[in-house]
């Protein structure tokens, strides 16, 4: 991404890049089949069940005005409209717990003036959002997300690490309150006495605890070896969402012997009732606003702006990341402008509006990974069944498995750059197998185990496509009117969620596996190397890394502190943008450059950014590629959601092409572990090929440099 | 073993066998250092926890004639006697749960009885154990446990699952009870409210799920990536307790808002309080009790010996199962001999017989493999490092490696038979190195990876000794004096005990095995062959595994069902024995010979079996390899303590040396896939030496038939 800060420009750039592929967008989603239910389902949940319980907790705060309803509503309404429209389709966007917060402040002030009061609350704030939505285009065409060139791994991998702490501290909260008696409830009620509280409290740890860890084991049954793949595949995909079913029906096992209220089940208003829509006519009321609160909404609309700006670009961010290897290309610009418009339209309504969430947006674009996957491992596995029939070679087999994945390719890229990934992993195969002979003799299964092999030489690809977000965004707009059916969901099942949902996050976030990493025994850090391939272990001194990450920590824990100032505390991304002057001027006079660069890769350091202002056909391929690849000697060899979806680690082709032919840069000795590491895998696959037909060629490949 | 009947041949074999290892027996426990500390607290708490339950139910039932105090006491004293004096010290002696049954019903009759009443009743049962002990003289005289010699794992495995599963059902009937009023209790006091119970028993539900998870994962500690060596060894040997205390803990952090008696803890009597100790003088009362109910005791007494003649063999039995490799001799006669003794001691100073229990018995051989494995790798570790820094070449290092192994054998054993195991690993290794050229060149870190590579040549073995039975049964008898202590142990930390006690016995028993691979899918059952080596998912077609596993299924469900019958369920072991028969006259019928021979092993089909009449040093090599080995053709290459001690399997060194040269018998075709397991193994070590220095040898061993 270019940084440009010309009117218009970085909009302009956005919108041509994402009209080029916007119809392959819609028939990508189609093309997927039923399947993409499973990642809509998956964000649905990660995205309804949060708003749901900032709603509650908005509804507490502002004494009833704003509910649940109208928090799902703006989700609904904003995810919609976003999804069709919008620039990135894997940003999730979702009324959050920052907005929440700033609606208290709002609603705490505009109750103590007795010119705005309780009935002129929403008007009022409709001018915060006008503001917020002014300062918002302002941003948006000046070019200001050009600024997010500059976060690196550093500050967005420390705010993925703040937000699963907030959300982590969310269930912990959730659980202890199920110990005391509720603020809006009546204390005398039989629910409430000392003992029924205990139970309440203890019935609540079972529900959340057994949610958590049931729905974390879910998630993995593609692994399991028990049950067949279908049930397996199932689990996997709807393992959450049945998880909540069935601790919800687990929470009325007892129903018989316990009053009413027990586990206290989530408090929402009937949408239903008369008056439940009042507030959707607020235009009315800005009219009759006194001039002076017109502008002090200015003085919130910053701190919001300020806010949004930052959540929504990161967040976009996050679910972008280099290891994602997306094809298509950002919008950060579009984005923020369209933000502003619905900014403008939420606070016109009268609803507290959304943007970007962390962490659903990188939920959402792993399990699109999951999804390719499987797509195009069906459609691998099966061309390789046929070959395996037809008595084909080894040499016909990747020649026919390669046009299949040719065939599964985006058009658009298909046709300007090279599908990457399996034709180089299988060059370096045939040519080590062919150095042995065997590449024109007929294979069988007995040398080449289809399943294990294609997991192998499937790269990480994510099915870039709008159907996924407009589907969940429809199905949170579904849940204002399932409301009565969301009441049975015990509050506990909430806290379980949200823990889960901290969890969740953590893999793949390489400053949460590197906090790992000093608590693992030196004998055992190779293991790191193996499940994650952070390459950074290999050429990173061990007190280079410690230094760093303990830096990160205490960065970390000062932004958590922060949080917990009353209203300061929601400037924290002002803390956490801090970090970008700190990563330029400061860290590397700690540092080393190569260790820098390695630990936490900035592209200004390394290779000028690919001019995005040619927007032909081919540039979107080389933007691709820039948004994917980086630097001209960046490797991308390691994805975050194995444990997740059973996506394996694959090397990036470029590693094995620049092996063939170094360019002298890549001489470096960090390459020198890294280049053999597909074979390394290879041969730790018990049935590869390899393993069968490898032969004299084995002892030149070793890996002496290990 | 001899299947002899000629009156106390079986005796005196049993203990020339053992009287040659005795000295062995102490001195081997002694070297192993404070180390022997880590198996003997594992079994002392698998072994204290359930006896002071049965305690509990014992007082429960028999009015408070008996208590914790005393099947405490019996299980001290029973075990310091068999550890000191009895034939096999593996075998773990306890109070168990059909005693407290039989005891129970003879309570019941006794106290119907006017001339007996519950003063007499502790009388009465030493008239009982007199019979019984007269009844297990004769059966160990006359050789009754050469019958133990046509058990097959059909049976033993059987009755391991069933053992499983009545502890499972033990633990969730108690956690059941945790909601309702304990009948001995006042139902008026305030704990058993209905809000309280449930407050109870919710707390119940978070305290064992709590111990039997935590206990679960301590216990793979080993294998862990984080936390120092030494830690996580601390963990692995002592996290069962610290778990139990910590969820003690635990229960205690509440007490300021909970009645006292939540959670509820155990009950059991004050020893140190005057009276506790009345019914130790009941020999004085055995004479004045009436001559009919003299010999009327010997009708629940045939119950009795029958039922300990059967568990106290199998226990002995499964402690010693040839995936152990144990080399020191059997003692089946003598140790029921001595159970005879121990009975009528018990009977005399009126306390409840102790017999071998299941599963505490394979736990602490399983334990004790453990220990031995620690102890052999550290000195290997140490000695290939060594080797390594002074630059040997790889036939150095084996050789060296060798010498420090032959060193750690038992002496006994090593002067008389080559030391199994280290030596063929070693020279099929060097045979595929040296077809490569590398065999002499200095070999490296880089290619020799010392811990993996440690971990994979070592066999099974166990520390056979007496001292952890010794300490441990020390250690119980401590408990008696730390009633006090013992008190705060939540009933609810018990029943999570239990649990784990059920799922920590499940793993290496084949039967259980099989079953879950009635659940795996097809595609992944490669992944059992990998994970327990069973071999008979090579050889076995699959309908006949599924068959075989589910007449067994079928038959444990009615043995488990018998159980429930009053008091005729005791006889279950008549069931479980009838397996016998059924085994070798009605399955032949159904299955082939070979298959059966695969998936139940029965030495009488086999090999005749190794005599053991002339009690020389040579003998005592050959017998240790006849329960190591079992028949010429045998294979014993599976372990089932891997996910417990991280225990490698390992073939046994006969594949290779069969391989070597074969017997005309060992063509058959399921030796192929066997023999080539160490290899195939060896090429999944990512950094084996294989990797590095293998070459043109390569592809004559690919696995074809695999």
């Amino acid at each position: 991404m270019e940084e440009t800060f010309v009117p218009f420009r970085g909009i302009k750039n956005d919108l041509r890049g994402r009209l080029l592929c916007y119809k392959q967008d819609w028939t990508g989603g189609f093309s997927a089949g039923f399947r993409i239910l499973a990642p809509t389902t998956y964000i649905f949940f990660a995205s309804a069940i949060p708003v749901i319980s900032f709603g509650e907790q908005l509804e507490r705060n502002t004494d009833g005005v704003l509910t649940a309803v109208q928090t799902l509503a703006s989700t609904a309404i904003c995810g919609i409209i976003h999804s069709i429209i919008g620039g990135q389709p894997l940003l999730i966007l979702g009324v959050a717990e920052p907005t929440v917060i700033m609606y208290t402040f709002m609603f705490n002030f505009a109750k103590q003036r007795p010119d705005l009061g309780r009935d002129l609350f929403l008007a009022w704030s409709g001018w915060v959002c006008v503001w917020t939505a002014a300062l918002l285009f302002l941003l948006a065409i000046l070019g200001a997300c050009s600024i997010i060139n500059r976060f690196t791994r550093l500050a967005g991998e420390l705010f993925g690490m703040l937000i699963a702490m907030l959300f982590m501290q969310q269930a912990i909260k959730g659980i202890v309150e199920e110990f005391r008696i509720p603020k809006r409830e009546n204390a005398n009620s039989i629910e409430f006495t000392p003992s029924w509280r205990f139970a309440n409290g203890m019935f609540a740890l079972v529900l959340s605890f057994g949610l958590l860890i049931t729905a974390l084991r879910s998630r993995k049954a593609r692994s399991w070896r028990y049950g067949t793949g279908w049930l397996r595949s199932l689990i996997a995909d709807y393992g959450v969402p049945i998880m909540v079913l069935v601790w919800t029906g687990v929470s009325y096992i007892p129903s018989q012997s316990v009053p009413k209220g027990i586990p206290r089940r989530l408090f929402s208003p009937n949408p239903w009732t008369p008056g439940a829509y009042e507030n959707w006519t607020v235009i009315k009321e800005m009219l009759d606003m006194p001039i002076l609160y017109i502008f002090g909404a200015f003085i919130p609309a910053t701190m919001i702006a300020v806010l949004y700006y930052f959540d929504h670009s990161v967040a976009s961010q996050l679910a972008q990341q280099k290891d994602f290897n997306l094809r298509k290309p950002a919008s950060f610009h579009y984005d923020l402008l369209l933000l502003g418009f619905l900014t403008l339209m939420c606070g016109l309504i009268g609803i507290p509006p959304s943007n970007g969430v962390i962490p659903q947006s990188p939920m959402h674009t792993k399990s699109l990974a999951t999804l390719k996957h499987q797509l195009l491992r069906n459609r691998l596995v099966a061309t390789a069944r046929e070959s395996l029939k037809s008595n084909s070679s080894l040499s016909q087999l990747y020649g026919n498995m390669q046009e299949a994945y040719r065939w599964m390719q985006t058009p658009l890229i298909y046709q300007h750059s090279s599908p990457i990934g399996l034709k180089e992993m299988k060059e370096s195969t045939i040519q080590l197998a062919s150095s042995s002979g065997h590449i024109d003799a007929p294979v069988d299964e007995t040398h080449f185990d289809i399943d294990k092999e294609i997991d192998e030489l499937l790269p990480v690809e994510v099915k870039e496509q709008r159907l996924s977000n407009l589907l969940q965004a429809t199905m949170v707009g579904g849940c204002v009117a399932a409301m009565p059916v969301l009441r049975m969901i015990p509050t506990s099942v909430l806290w379980g969620y949200f823990a889960y949902m901290a969890i969740e996050s953590l893999p793949g976030n390489q400053f949460w596996e590197r906090i790992l990493l000093l608590f693992t025994a030196p004998s055992r850090r190779y293991k790191v190397l193996e499940d994650y391939h952070a390459s950074f272990v290999e050429t990173v001194p061990f007190k280079a890394i410690a230094t760093f990450t303990l830096f990160q920590t205490v960065y970390l824990l000062a932004c958590f502190g922060i949080t917990w100032v009353p209203i300061a505390g929601l400037l924290f991304p002002l803390l956490i943008m801090l970090l970008v002057p700190i990563r330029q001027y400061v860290l590397p006079k700690f540092f080393k450059g190569l260790h820098l660069q390695d630990l936490d890769a900035a592209d200004y350091e390394e290779a000028p950014a690919v001019p995005f202002s040619l927007p032909t056909e081919d540039e979107v391929g080389a933007s691709a590629s820039s948004i994917g690849g980086g630097g001209s000697g960046e490797i991308l060899d390691e994805i975050m959601t194995r444990s997740r979806g059973e996506i394996k680690h694959i090397s990036s082709p470029k590693v094995t092409s620049l092996t063939a032919s170094p360019a002298p840069q890549d001489l470096s000795p960090r390459f020198a572990g890294r280049a053999y590491s597909p074979r390394i895998r290879r041969l730790r696959g018990e049935r590869s090929p390899l393993s069968g037909i490898k032969g004299g060629g084995g002892g030149a490949f070793s890996p002496a440099s290990t």
